[in-house]
This record gives structure tokens, C-alpha cells and sequence, in this order.
């Protein structure tokens, strides 16, 4: 039994609460983008809370094979991995080298903490929003493109102006929304344009 | 049509970004709870990320008549009034006077920001969490009392000791988990008396 806290009633609940405080490391865990006065960076728990909101909200854009609840599920856990594995900034192409890996082992090890079936169910889940293939997991991945979107454009630039990330960078990151939230999109480039027009996103190189 | 973000296809999903970009706010409401390192106080989103994974969790010992997705719904938006109103110490009975009338005005700005069926659901969500009747509601309510005990367990006392709450004060704010969660009570005495024991929760005094 995990020896984290007296009086646990049974070994199931002693594994619940020893991966409940566990994952509070991820408020340690920091993004590149900001919150929106742009005082910090964000974390990846309360960036969590922010995509599980948006799931609730915006579900009914994603088409009748979306369960929001589930969907909800897997954006809570979506980033629990970096507690070990780190968070890996999106345009970082030389930082997304062994990442994969590094997530498997951080997997193995914090979904381990729980009971076995709902280790295996949140680990499905957090593999189901990495290959990114099923309904739920093309909502869950739109929103954590979105958000990101929506804090930079009210924080100036955010991590976009930081970084010098292009407008190529930008639209291709973006692009599964187009799909999983059509209505969405033309807003998405109304916004990624309106941030290359003030000079926050870099304008793209003309084609040679 | 709210003015927030450019291209917005309708006033629906501009109502609906415009409340999801408001709520980045509560990432800036201090809790007295430190996170589990006692490096920093814990802000409201991250700790509403916290329950919202606390219930997907813990469920299963609520009874039948709590529906895990709705509770979840539920604590996600328990705080967002803190965004105006702030957040009261649980223990601070003087800060609690007023506190009734500044939620209601701040629920009335902040979900009326909303498309007008999903302000009165998610209102109506917040309401029945400070009714704290309903099962999903006594169910909610036992998960942010016990966040914060565990929180400070791990963290050595944390707002107990800086506070100097008293056992019987404690045992009385987690009251709520007996009933909803009679799985974790034992438990939950088990680390009161541990953090009494190591004189993070001030004793009682004697009966006179």
C-alpha cells in the first residue's frame, strides 16, 4: 500500500489519493505562454482547467461523435506526463527530440500510482489525445491549440512575439481546429492575422 | 456582439470565447492553500483543476446518485465569482460577512457574459454548489474540502499552521466528506490527529 497518508480505508483509495497529490506537482510544471495580464508564465494544471471549460462550452461545435465528458476527462490528464517529461515548447523542434519517449516512461510511472483500472484508463486516455485520431481526442487537441491562441492574442503577443514563431509556424499549428472546430477557424486567422498586422507574429518570408 | 476577438462566425461562439478569455483571470485569485512544495500559494484554476480530476477519480465512492460528469462540470466553474468577489478564507469569519452579496453580483457579470442558455446552466451549476444539497452538490463540496487537507498535509501544515486553525475548527469545515465520501473520513481524522500530533492544527482547549 503507498505509504502517503494514515488511515486510508483500502489499498484502492490509498493509490487514488496517492496519484491526487502526486499530479499536484503539475502547477510547478511552466508553459511558454502567459496568463493574459502577461504577469507569468502559465501552468500546465491551470492551463488544463482552462482547455476542460472550453470543452464544456464550445462541444457543441464539434460535430455529434464528441462526448463531452470524456473529452473533459482527457484534457484534465492531457499533460499530467510532464510532471516527469517536462513540457516541450510547440515551436521547439530540437526539444521535441526524445519526447515520446520521455512521456512513455512518465506515463508508466504516474498513471502506475492508480489503482490498475483507472491506470488504465487514464493512460488510454492521454494516448488516445497524443495520436490525436478519434473524435475526442481531435476536439481535445483543437482546444489545447486554441487556448494557447486566444491567451496570447490577449496578452500581446505572448509566447508568439517571444519566440519570433512565424505566421507559417502559427497556421500549421493551428490547423487541426479547422477541422475539429470548423466554426472557429475563421476566427483563428482573423486573429493570427490581426497579430502579424501589430507585429507579434512574424510575417512570412515571400516565396522565393 | 461582444468586441473581444475579431472574425468571430456568430455572436454565440463570440459570447462563449469572450467568457472562456475572461476566466483566465481566476489564475490570479490566491488561495491560503500552498501548492504541495509550500513554495507558493495555490490560485483558484489550478485548484479547480484539481477537484475536476478529484471527481473523475473519486466517483465511485459518492453513491449512484452523483453523476461524475456534472460534478465535474460543476467544481470546473465553483470559483470563477472569486474573479470579482475574491477568495474568502474558510476560517475567516469576519472576510465571509458580505461574501453572499459580492458572489451574486459577480456571478451576474461573469456568466451573463455567456450565450444566455449556457450562462443559466453554468450559474445554476455555481448555485447548487452553495446550496450544497443536491448529491453532485454534497459531492463537490466534500472534494474541496478534502483538496485542501491534502495539500496541506503534504506541505507541513500550510495555511493551518499559518493560521493557527484549531482541530476542532478543521474537523468541523470537513464534515461535508463523512457524508459524501464516508470512504475517506477515517482518513481524513487520521490526518487531522497527525497534523495535530506534529502541531500543524492547534489542539483543542480542554472543556471548562
Amino acid at each position: 500500500m503507498p505509504d502517503f497518508v494514515p488511515g486510508a480505508a483500502t489499498d484502492r483509495l490509498a493509490r487514488q489519493l496517492a496519484f491526487i497529490v502526486e499530479i499536484d506537482r503539475l502547477k510547478r510544471v511552466l508553459r511558454r505562454t502567459p496568463i493574459t495580464d502577461s504577469s507569468r508564465r502559465e501552468n500546465s494544471a491551470e492551463h488544463s482547467w482552462h482547455l476542460a471549460v472550453m470543452a464544456a462550452l464550445l462541444a457543441e461545435h464539434a460535430g455529434p461523435d464528441v462526448n463531452p465528458a470524456r473529452a473533459t476527462r482527457m484534457v484534465l490528464v492531457h499533460d499530467v506526463v510532464e510532471i516527469d517529461a517536462g513540457d516541450t515548447f510547440a515551436y521547439d523542434t530540437a526539444g521535441n527530440v526524445g519526447r515520446e519517449d520521455r512521456e512513455r516512461i512518465a506515463a508508466e510511472r504516474i498513471f502506475g500510482l492508480l489503482p490498475p483500472d483507472q491506470g488504465v484508463e487514464m493512460r488510454a486516455l492521454w494516448e488516445e489525445f497524443e495520436a490525436g485520431q478519434s473524435p475526442d481526442a481531435r476536439f481535445a487537441v483543437a482546444l489545447d491549440r486554441l487556448q494557447p491562441l486566444l491567451v496570447n492574442h490577449e496578452a500581446g503577443g505572448g509566447s508568439w512575439r517571444d519566440h519570433a514563431v512565424s505566421r507559417a509556424q502559427v497556421v500549421a499549428r493551428m490547423r487541426p481546429i479547422e477541422r475539429a472546430l470548423p466554426a472557429a477557424w475563421p476566427m483563428v486567422l482573423a486573429i493570427v492575422d490581426a497579430n502579424c498586422a501589430a507585429g507579434h507574429i512574424r510575417a512570412d518570408a515571400p516565396a522565393s
